[in-house]
Parts: structure tokens; sequence; C-alpha cells
């Protein structure tokens, strides 16, 4: 069995008839799972995660984009959340028995076609990116959708499918990267300088762990203070190795850890892993797990 | 999506060929996939896993004990592996939205269709005893086949299906149990007498873990002592606590715990249960965890 994940948002967030639409190219399609989706009126967005074999996952993103073009109009939109296009931004993600680089050129075939089909522009991003520059979503996006015909006759950032804004749908960010897992871990204190001292030294941009990315915030109803994470390769800095190291930090402030959490969709792989080290688990594959073996034999063998 | 684990011992370990016609009836079976199976030349005997959904495991089991009735012949078997019959112990375990008392009706069913069909005598243990003298499988199998005839005469020893020995198959043991997590801890000693008067403790016999038995052997080859252990229910004696609960005896005797095993095939849940446990996460479901999402949604959803 051969998995990738695909996580496409949408610039629609309130009329939930289009979300449905849209959604439903995802529905009861031999060899996609639809695992989740959520929509935000205050973001006029939609999160939509879904889960299968690639060429599959692949075709069907391409016509849920063609629905998303169809029925969504920039020119109309307002929302809290930066937005580029009607279709904002296409990750593809390696699950199981799929490399990378094989997302990366999974995401160049889906541009393409994307472009080819509905005139719609691309900025290939993260590890398909065909510049360092273009790299990071946020540098992607700047100017948004009302900023993209300046921004695409400007040196370096004429997309790499196509050179002008769709009229209706903008553009849009298609690439591969690595799976994100949202992990925060809360201390025994309200003083939110301390979890943002904390956070500076574990993350990556302040010498810490390379993978991890950590703010300091406010658990405005419980009265604590949050290291707030998102980790970008779970299987290089690992969920216990953060714990055990925030733990450390917050040690020299006398402040406690009190209890952590995992936001949304996780791997098995990074609890596991957290199992194994506190046990001291010798030798173990995670083919022993019965959910992996389910999923790796698939339906009927 | 519901599923059982059914984990059906044949009483074959030495003709390979009469195993690959068992588990045949498990191949490439719709509803029905075949996890595991080895056989021990030793112990003249076949262990097979296959977990499905309720109805079309039990069908398939049946099938099988058809064929291992029809080819096996006890009264020519010998191995080191106590044994009363050609299938000699079917034990149904629920695994996903199916819960103990459904087991237990399911393997009341399967024994009378293996009676009616094969003439084959059942006794009910674990959690489908007919008497709490039947509970343990040592105690039902006592005196093997060789011995069945003079037992079933016996009070209270009548078969819960039939009343005399199959000719060539003997009898079969068939109930309801939770999963077996084998899990052993391994220590920084070689003085096996350490790792049995720890084992004493922690079991259940012995004051310790309700669902734990325990038991102190030596690792030649590593010249290491090791509390090697079945869990019986790793929900309500969870492997964690076990850990633990080593790592506090051991001190005692100024010895550390080096590692640990986990055998065979083990719950998500059970890793899980230790990775939230060690990283105090707060408020976690395993519905997060995307390989369940996976398996909770099925092929096309």
């Amino acid at each position: 069995m051969r998995l990738i994940e695909c996580v496409p948002n949408f610039s629609e967030g309130r009329n939930l008839a289009i979300v449905e639409k849209i959604v439903d190219e995802f529905r009861a399609k031999e060899g996609v799972r639809l695992l989740d989706y959520s929509s935000d009126a205050d973001h006029n967005r939609s999160v939509v995660t879904i889960m299968g074999e690639p060429a599959t996952v692949a075709a069907a993103v391409v016509r849920a984009v063609g629905v998303a073009v169809e029925l969504i109009d920039l020119t109309k939109h307002s929302g809290e959340h930066p937005r580029m296009g009607a279709v904002d931004v296409i990750p593809f993600i390696p699950i199981k028995n799929v490399d990378m680089n094989e997302c990366v050129e999974l995401s160049k075939e889906v541009a393409k076609e994307l472009f080819e089909k509905y005139s719609l522009p691309v900025y290939l991003y993260e590890n398909s990116c065909s510049a360092e520059t273009r790299r990071n979503l946020a540098d992607v996006r700047k100017g948004e959708y009302e900023g993209l015909e300046k921004k695409m006759k400007r040196a370096g950032w004429k997309p790499d499918f196509g050179e002008a804004p769709h009229p209706t749908a903008g553009a849009v960010a298609v690439g591969a990267r690595e799976i994100l897992v949202a992990y925060n871990v809360n201390l025994g204190t309200s003083d939110v300088a301390i979890a943002d001292k904390i956070a500076r030294v574990v993350r990556h941009a302040g010498g810490g762990l390379r993978f991890v990315k950590a703010m300091g915030i406010e658990l405005a109803e419980r009265n604590v203070a949050q290291v707030s994470m998102n980790l970008t390769d779970y299987k290089k800095s690992s969920i216990y190795r953060i714990f055990e190291l925030i733990k450390i930090e917050a040690a020299r402030y006398g402040v406690p850890v009190i209890g952590s959490e995992v936001i949304g969709l996780v791997p098995m792989q990074a609890l596991v892993d957290a199992a194994e080290y506190y046990l001291q688990i010798e030798n173990f594959s995670i083919n022993q797990v019965i959910e992996s073996r389910l999923i790796n034999h698939g339906q009927n063998n």
C-alpha cells in the first residue's frame, strides 16, 4: 500500500453549500479517503485532509480545484486568513511507501495540469520550490490576491506555471512537504514571558531543535502559559526529545510542566517513538502494531 | 468498521503442506485478513492470527477447522506442546467496535456449528465458559488427547457440545478472551533469582497487578535476567505501570532496568497509553492518530 496525504486549503468558509460541492470530489472515491474537513467563518477558509494512493489523490485534487475555481470568486472574498487564490495552497505529504522526491514530482505534475486545465497560475513551494525564495509559503503569499498582478511582474516572482493571475481564482501554491504535527506543552505558570523564553531556545531559529517552530502563548481561560509548537519533521525532532528539553528549560525558572497537547492528526509513529523511548523498548518494529498490519495488508488479504 | 481477532492453534507444525491448506481458508477472503501464521516443528503446532468482521471471521474459522479435521490425525501426533485436538484452541478477541459479550455469543455459535458439521466436541473456555472450572485452558486441556475419552465421562467434564472425542481430531476449546500482550523487562543483572523475586510481586498471583502473569527467566546468550510477562488486559494493567513498578522493585536490589521487549503483535492503544502517560498528554483521542482514521474509514470513504 502506497499512501500520501494532501491538505488543500480553499478560500470559502461561510457558504457551506459550496464547501460540500468541493468536498464531494473526495467522497466515496475508490482509493481516496476523506479524513477530515473543517470550515472557519472568520477565516472564510476550509481545510480538507485526504489520504490515498498518489495518482488517485492527485486526480481528485485536480477535480476539486476545478469546482473551487468555478464557484469561488476572490474578487468578493474577505476573511482574516491571508490568501492569494480560490484554492490557496495544496501540500502533498508522503505517508507510507512513498518518498519525498515522488511527492515533489507529483506536485509538479498537478501544478502543470491545474494551469493547463483551468489557466490557474501556480507557484511551487516548500520541497518543490524552483528557488529558495519561494520555499516559504508566507513569502509566496505575501501581497495576497489583491497584490498578485503586480507581484507576478516583479523580478523573481513570475509563477512556475502561468504569468498572470486567474481573474477570479488568483493563484495557488503547490508543493511537497513533511507532515506537520501541532504539539504544545503547558507550564505551571501564568507568566507567558517564561513560555516565550523557553520557546526561543528550543526552536530552530534560536539554536534549538532543527524541525521545531515554537512560540510562547497564554491560555487565558486556564491562566496557564504554553509553549505552542509546529514540528515540521517529527521523525528527526522527536516529540519526546522536545518534551524533555522543555522540562529541562522550565526547571531553571522553577516551573513544572503540567501537561501537553497534540492538536489534530498525528502519525502513529510519532507516539510509538515516545513509548519506545520511555519504555526502553528494544528491537521494536512498527509492523508489530496490529493497526499497522491492518493498513499494510489492505482489505482483503 | 467492526473487528475481531481470532488465533486458532492447529496441531500440525511439521507437514507444511497441510498447514498451507488450512491457512488457504484465510487467504484472499473478503473481510478476513491473515495477519500472521507460524509453525513450530518441536511443538508440532501452528498458530494463525486473523482479523476481520465477526461473522466473516467465524465462517472462515469453521471452514479451516473442516480442513484440519480432515487432514490432521491426532492418533499419530507427537510434540512438546500440550494439545487435545487437531484444532486445539480457538480464541475470539474483540478489537474494534465489538464488545466481549458479542465475542462470547460468537464463540458459542461457532462451537455449535463445529459440533454439528464435524461431530467435533467442544469445551467453552475463558469468558465463554459454562463453569468456572472450565475458564482456564490448562485445566480444560489437562489429560490431553490421550485422556479425553476418560475425562469426558468424569463428573463435570462432559463437553459443552458432544459427549465423546472425535476419533482422529479429539476435542477443541472455543472461547472469547481479551487480547494478550507479551511484554518482557530486561534487568542489568545475570541473577535470575532477582528477576524471579520481582516477577512474584508484580504479578496477580503474588498480590501484584491484576492482569499480569510473570516469571523470571535467564537470557543466556546475553547473560541477562528477564521478567517475562503476559498481560491479559493491557487496558487495565497498562504497560507503563508495569514497567515503572518493575523499576521500583529492581531498585531495591540496586539493579537497573536496561530495556524491555514487546513480543509479537500489540494493539496501538497499548503504546499510545504509554506515550500519553509519559508526555502527560491531555485530552487525547485515539481518533487523532492517522492510522486509526484509515482503519475506521475503510477503503473508500
